[in-house]
């Protein structure tokens, strides 16, 4: 048993701490200002410049098991950590969802030349993507609801429906939709096949994106979530992702490290939060003493520190879990670090807010667009309440056995 | 002991509810999708109409003691619930803050030309007003940190310095900002008459509304809370508000019943949060039966329910007292109410998100919006913290005396 | 709307708090002496004195509706607060579950010589009696479980089948066991009927107590819960109550007042552990300061008060409506005071304890005892959950009806 | 990063749960019955014959760095979680408090004279000791608080005061106290060497066990806590450890494995709550269904598990740095865990409790005694409040160095 980082990560988690400190930081005002006003800035040059830094520093990429450093999960994990301290800065470094786990899928269940036409651009950050699965109808938490109907019609996959929270859709660089669907060719008693996922050019006539959603009042750049309506949406058989009716193998796999980022996301946001109010109570004087000094404060920095630290170390346990025996022997632990980071993060960052005053609420701080990020990782993704569930059932299915 | 509303309350609190079903409700929808795209909609002709239609029907200026009704604050108190399930609709009945303040503060406190100027016009609805008390570089939970200077120059007096916060400040009708400052020409060691509270046109030369502050992604309309600069802005000496260095006294009048205004607003969020998340668990079903039947489910309406009736009881309570001995003897009373009701509709409001997935965090459902204003007034007002230990310190009094 | 108590009330809680000073509070560290030496108490000569003097005071059977004083609900609340503050001093007034529940049910639904034969002695305080429902095999928050089986031979009826949290069995001067069985005589399919009630002298042979159950290490005087065993009892005919086959019709008659003394007993509970907490706090010193100057500290006695002064209300709330509209309209508002009057005490008396160290775990102080009787409070008479699944169905059910 | 314990961890672990299985969890009905009627079991020979089993199978001292098996704490911890899902079998392994503590201290401190004196039968497990630190009168919270006093008198150190909370006095096999006093030949404005640590045969004369302390109704077996007047008690200078003046020093150097157990203790009945949860719950049904299907029931014990393995794994971080970098480089970690891991259990075993109806409250169950165990936990050996405003000050320290 060892709670330390190997060599290998400490010397990565470095140099993006101290990009971060000589690149991000810095430009992190120009976006609170931009954001207070309501301006998307997702293509703005001053990220593309980041970006570019970023590359030629070789901090690109970081996220991907087959990239430049071959990091797996427990060494992405800190790094994930400390980019998610300026939420936008996972952009910079070509790690941000959906793009993430887009890359993955395709590097997972993609044919070669799926890999050539999407992941490849993807990688070099010349594209973007977005991921359609939750569908504004029904409850979505039971995938079983998916109504989007995908037919096969000769060499061609047709498509009709409408989904929502369809994130990264909203992006000008997005040319790419990974759609997951009922096939409407499947038998409706059978219990497997039913779901076919695809990859669709966000330009095939018939796509319209109908709407950006807003989440807590914020255009929700850069993840730009959109309603989108698919009417004939016609793609080529090729388009298919492990085949027809494979749907849900895909999604499924997708869903371990996609986690992990999830877990790590948020502990970025609390740690970041948590600076923030540290330094907050020490400037801050009220009654002729330091808001520092009260122990209601001491109380939540502590309180704050301890729930940080076990967040992470159960998400850095579920990392090595995945790591060390894959997506189903770790399924209880990803599920926990689902409901467990974000609902941390939301307490964090809601004192955090608290000892800022107004300050906490409006865009002089990252703080309440860092709440509606948390809030948000309590809902996308499976709401708490069905993690809750599966993660109940797999523990009472333990005294079942013996029983 | 009795908890029945009269009569007199009970028949305006049904013409109320029927005003809400018959023109308030069904312009909601109108209003969401604006505020999903961002735009402010303080002085749409929708508005208006509906001003004109409630100011027919009697429903006008009811929170005023001294309007038609003459309602005392217990009688008010159901009616301010009814009208906060649609918040904006406050504003339909010419109650909404920082109006309700600001007319409640003049009719104590002001001259019968202030009255003429100032009062006639804003119960009329003809123009609007905002308060600036919160500056952006002290901690204004401690009131005598503050910095504006106040000094009086022959007939006139001149002000200097940096309000934000200032509610209402960014409608296009707010003609007037009551202004609390520091008395720039009072002995520094003096233990009272250091503050002064002035009546300052908007249109004065040298205010200059700096910006407008979002809290979360919103743009905060109807208040538009501002950050204003006064720069050598004068007025003449009859702005006054009750005299020189009597500022305190002025502030101090105006918290009981605005704090009554605070906790029903509360309860209104929080009754239509719990009826819509009540409907969308009917509706909505996750492996084969409605959300309603799942136990979580059925705890958290449960716990909703108990929390909004202690809450909207401990407000009545509160309001009685301001009825029966005034404001000084409800001062524990009225402390209480401005923590426990923002806290409980933060509370009941992040349930029913929850219940709503997505459509809970965007603009299809208010309730975003509605966890933000609740969320402010955790802080705005002063926070939780600071009435916490008032109402701690007055509970701990009582074991003094007798000790 | 009036939150003020009628003089009659006032006079008479003056009165009870008044002996409480002189004569309860005196006593008490006697008592919490013996406690912590583990020994029973029910029966001393120093309780017995006690309610002797409060006989000859007017101080006796206050909760009892046709009592000397024909108190209300509502009226009778403030006053049960009072007692429950020296907890076993409920005794001493003559106003102490289950005898309470007791002497209700037979006013209600006894026959004269069932008043004469049990009430009488009961109202007079020469015998006490128990209350037999829960079991111990099955899950008895669903009444449906209920397995002693009662049987009708020829002129008697005859009980097999063993119950336990049988309070008040265990006090030496309990004569009368009030008895809830299956009716092993209806069919199995009937939908109602199926249950009966019988008054049981508890020197039947047959009856066997079979031990007394500890709550927290507590041996539960005054309450003295016990494991019964029923062998071929035999009861005449005329021991049932209302008739064979109503059983439940009695159980949920008895529902409502008790209720609200449950709520009132957690309110009296709550009250004086805040009272300790704060004469602890201003007391004790740490690090150079008073522990009441502490913010967390006030933060707790301040949400503590707003707490309690919650509960209270929606406890008073309930009462007023029993009183008013009777136990079927009042359902979920009573439902709601079993759920939150004994979370709140739970939460108040763990504060109290913390900030007495070691003293409030130890017999030092009544609070660990409190916290006790609080805990059980919500689990006796159905969980919590039982509640709130009943509260929610209510809830929704005002919905499903407009819809 | 490695979360795997090593082979020589899991081989003894192993060992531990199978004499648990085969020994310890046959003996725990009777340890039950035992409670629920009150009575002591300390020096019971059950569990005497238990002890000499362990011994035989070198399942023995498991917690002494020094012993047998050679564990740091990373290789400890586990071990005592097993053991202490049925608390009092740590005795069976002699690894329970105090007597862990006092080893530790002898090894680390004492002289070889002591280390034979006690140090050597205390492995044996011949004798047991006690600890005496607290005092009834001052918040011991504050060690400065202390006011036993110690003299020097020629050859010999008089000590007079009064100590409580000294646990494991009342153990007839207790044949020495460790005491902590204020040196009261000492400068008293001195900063420094103020306290002075001696080691105290219990049968000294001028000791008296004035009394035990219950907590909640339990009286405390198998740690006996007990309150002890000192008058004039004389020891020889040989029994002071270290140094006069130097008795907070040893104090300190105790702290570390300390807490770890105190962590550990608290993780092993949270996840011993858990289990009993589970089975309970599969077994248990109402309203026509198990109550392991409600989905109430599902997030609590998701939630268990999620805080029991996040409690774990501080735990085990802790005891990681604390291996690696000492008890001054983990204090942080240390005091995070003492926050922690007893308010987790707390949490875990009251939701138990829950489930298991009036069982679970009674002795028909562990978990009313084990929610006794974790709460005192939360006031004993400092505060909550005292350790949360360490780790804020610490978390502060942080930035007012950057800043």
């Amino acid at each position: 048993m060892d709670f330390q980082h190997n060599d290998k990560t400490k010397a990565l988690l470095e140099r993006v701490e101290n990009f971060m400190d000589e690149h991000v930081y810095p430009a992190e005002p120009e976006f609170l200002r931009r954001m207070n006003e309501g301006g998307p800035i997702g293509s703005s040059q001053v990220l593309h410049d980041l970006q570019e830094k970023a590359k030629a520093e070789g901090l690109w990429n970081l996220f991907f098991h087959h990239g430049l450093h071959e990091l797996n999960n427990v060494e992405f994990a800190p790094l994930c950590e400390a980019m998610s301290k300026v939420y936008w800065s996972q952009i910079v470094f070509n790690s941000m969802a959906p793009d993430t786990g887009n890359i993955e899928t395709l590097e997972a269940f993609g044919t070669e030349a799926q890999k050539e036409q999407w992941m490849k651009p993807l990688l070099a950050g010349e594209i973007s993507s977005a991921f359609a699965m939750t569908e504004p109808d029904v409850a979505s938490s039971d995938a079983t609801n998916i109504r989007l109907s995908i037919h096969r019609d000769g060499d061609e996959f047709v498509i009709n429906g409408r989904k929502w929270w369809t994130s990264g859709v909203a992006d000008p660089h997005c040319k790419l939709l990974i759609v997951l669907g009922r096939d409407a060719d499947a038998d409706p008693d059978a219990k497997h096949g039913k779901h076919t996922m695809l990859l669709v050019p966000k330009d095939s006539p018939g796509i319209t994106v109908v709407r950006e959603l807003s989440v807590f009042g914020y255009n929700e750049w850069p993840h730009g979530h959109g309603e989108v309506l698919f009417e004939d949406v016609r793609v080529p058989a090729e388009a298919v992702l492990l085949g027809k009716g494979r749907g849900f193998e895909v999604a499924q796999g997708r869903l371990g490290p996609g986690r992990i980022h999830y877990g790590m996301r948020c502990i970025g946001l609390a740690e970041r939060a948590l600076e923030l109010m540290c330094r907050r109570v020490l400037e801050r004087e009220t009654f002729g003493a330091p808001i520092a000094t009260r122990t209601v404060t001491l109380e939540r920095i502590a309180e704050s520190r301890i729930m940080i630290d076990q967040a992470r170390l159960l998400v850095l346990n579920a990392a090595h879990l995945l790591d060390t025996v894959g997506v189903k022997g770790a399924r209880k632990e990803v599920a926990m670090i689902k409901v467990a980071a974000p609902n941390m993060a939301c307490q964090v960052i809601d004192w955090a807010i608290q000892a800022h005053g107004g300050a906490g609420l409006s865009a002089d701080t990252p703080l309440a667009y860092y709440y509606s990020r948390a809030r948000l990782m309590r809902i996308g993704d499976g709401p708490d309440e069905v993690h809750r569930n599966s993660i109940g059932k797999l523990e009472l299915a333990r005294y079942k056995k013996k029983g």
